[in-house]
């Protein structure tokens, strides 16, 4: 039996639950993939990591070039995360002639091009399951599985801790910082939130899934992201009324002008399969000209559900070395597909607003949509008590360039006093 | 470039499907695929199916083992269906040295052993992602992704056709026999509906799921299977006031005393995922030691889902043909679980009976259960006006010995009418 020598670099949250699983099952990896499939090197920064692991004596190296030079290494897993030092560490496996295994989805969604192509160069895997949906099999699906259709459409709930705050705000009542800070509390949020509550994390994810569905490569960069930070109790609650859940969804989709494709908190309908995905969970949904609608739910993060992943990527690549498959399916962007202005989505758009609270205030916010060419579905106006009113619009289908050239003068109305949400409708 | 060429045995619905799928894609699979794939050989028994799909003149037979003889084929597409000649067809395939790729769930989870054997001396692949969930990718994501986990449970609402009236029973309070003739009306029911309503399909489908999900051979004959016959309007009320939605479960667990396998309607938690499942959709829970919870959702049937995944089988295929990589996992039952009686299986039940109106009912009742160790959790009466009650009765957990031995003897007592239902609560 071949035996297949693994490298583990980075021994944080993920790298730990990928020696948990091998400890578990190595032995069964035997009998399934017929490889005899060793974890035998590891690399940190942090040499307390490998003690607390209790890693065999001379496993360790606080050098992760060190581990990626020895002759023995087939294969390389990479999970120090980031685009610099992880970019470096890619590379040089892929040159050293090792199979790279990575769950760093900043670095496939800003440099997959550059890691796909080193890999197909020098002959081997580069596999990046856990990148996208943790455990949840995503990435395969879609290469393998799905590759008969043509992908209309692919988004999802693609990160835990957004939606997490946002169950927590429609179940409970909570405002955005009591969400934020129970989600800390529990570990679901860092002590800086940016990367999940800015969206930056789903735009990483959105860019990844959008290459892959539609043959075309799509970086990060260019992924409009909004955050969550601008949604309050009042929205959940409105949304809710109307019989709509507001999601943090990751969305692409093929259109006849180009990639539309963003990242923003989104209305849909509460009898979507997305909209009861709730707490950490995640969901990915797909739609193809074939298959029609699927959807793809699991632990979207963690220790042992993102190593699971990494694992199963593993055992796939040490699959294709023993039987001298490798490079079997590699970067699959053959097109080149252009990103849509995001002016030219068209869809509802849920609108909140503060006004003062005195008469023709409708008349002539409703004039201003009117002359942009929106036009408003309906409306629910609350605290009318107050000196200032809220209002909730919700427009028929608009163009975003419209809707907000519109925002952009109502804003400078004397009666408007601010306009607190803005969120698109998805009408799935 | 490589060029593989398939022959497609089979016409029916998923066969035109096919048909369809590569008139709108052949091209596409080159560029994905780096391979020319090209449908080009036809059979069925009816030639007029040939005509209506107006395939090229030439190239339809009328014999299936002439289509399989034909030395330029690479990839035999079985979709006969059944386990005689379809057997038959597909093991002729294999040893003539083609590679098969197949929707047949019966053949699969009958003599699915003897298939994977054959694939293997003869050194070609046998593939069927279609034969379970349609085109929801499942087995695929079993057999790589997920490999790295201990799967501890795999169950699902796989046939739509029951999914369909049990859904129409929950949201319109329809009877089964009148959800029966609407799911004809709308084609979701064939006019014999033995293999749907008595739980054939989905006894099969579990079959293959668990042998793959406990690397344990499990054949459909020892599936324990009750359909939806005995399942009333008045049922799924009383379920959806206690809180749970009722559905035809394909369950298989990996116990201690081995593989838990059964088909049967199943009361679960409205909460949970697989509740809101409806219509004619399936979804595929699996549970692993690493992953969690996973659940795979999507079209369960029709032509162009199944389609998808018969074509995605052959693309996949095509690949190994062109890369020399075939036979890159076989066979995956490198153990030999026993089946674990269903008289051990512990579950609370729900117990619907109809017994005479008179005082000392309950006592009785109770007491048999007492007797054999079955404490109820729940009690409701309904309908005390008339010369009979109706009584259901929810059992804290159980052994399905004792509820069963329990209810030999209650249907004995005079006081009791009828045992109408007896339903598993699974406690996800």
């Amino acid at each position: 039996m071949r035996t297949v020598n693994v490298g583990l670099i980075g021994l944080g949250t993920v790298g730990s639950g990928v020696v948990k699983i091998f400890g578990w099952h190595a032995g069964d990896f035997r009998r399934r993939a017929g490889v005899d499939i060793r974890l035998v090197r590891f690399a940190d920064r942090n040499p307390d990591r490998a003690t607390d692991l209790g890693l065999p004596e001379g496993s360790f190296t606080g050098d992760a070039f060190e581990l990626i030079g020895d002759p023995d290494i087939d294969i390389v897993i990479e999970l120090i995360g980031g685009t610099s030092v992880a970019r470096d560490v890619v590379l040089a496996a892929l040159k050293a002639g090792k199979s790279v295994v990575t769950a760093n989805k900043a670095l496939m969604a800003s440099h997959g091009q550059e890691v796909m192509d080193a890999a197909a160069v020098y002959g081997v895997d580069i596999a990046f399951e856990a990148s996208v949906g943790g455990g949840i099999p995503i990435i395969s699906p879609l290469k393998h599985c799905l590759v008969s259709n043509e992908i209309t459409s692919v988004m999802g709930i693609v990160n835990g801790t957004t939606n997490y705050m946002l169950t927590r705000m429609a179940e409970d009542g909570l405002d955005y910082d009591s969400a934020l800070a129970e989600a800390q509390a529990k570990g679901f949020a860092e002590a800086d939130p940016t990367a999940d509550v800015d969206g930056l994390d789903a735009a990483a994810k959105i860019a990844i899934l959008a290459s892959i569905a539609f043959n075309s490569r799509v970086v990060m960069s260019e992924v409009p992201t909004e955050g969550i930070r601008s949604i309050s109790a009042a929205d959940v609650a409105y949304a809710g009324e109307m019989g709509y859940a507001i999601k943090l969804l990751a969305i692409a989709r093929r259109t006849e002008s180009g990639v539309d494709i963003r990242v923003h908190p989104t209305m849909i309908r509460s009898t979507h399969p997305m909209a009861s995905v709730n707490g950490v969970y995640n969901a990915i949904y797909v739609v193809g000209d074939a298959v029609g609608e699927t959807m793809f739910f699991g632990e979207g993060a963690g220790s042992l559900p993102a190593a699971s992943a990494v694992v199963g990527d593993v055992i796939e690549v040490a699959r294709h070395i023993s039987r001298g498959c490798l490079g079997l399916v590699g970067c699959t962007c053959n097109e080149e597909l252009p990103i849509r202005d995001i002016g030219e989505l068209e869809t509802p758009y849920y609108l909140r607003f503060r006004v003062v609270d005195q008469p023709g205030v409708f008349g002539r916010v409703a004039t201003v949509f009117g002359n942009h060419g929106v036009s408003l579905a309906s409306v629910i106006q609350k605290g009318a008590e107050e000196p200032t009113a809220e209002i909730v619009y919700v427009t028929h289908r608009a163009t975003e360039r419209a809707v907000r050239a519109a925002l952009a003068e109502i804003e400078d109305l004397d009666i408007v006093e601010s306009v607190d949400t803005v969120l698109r409708v998805e009408d799935l």
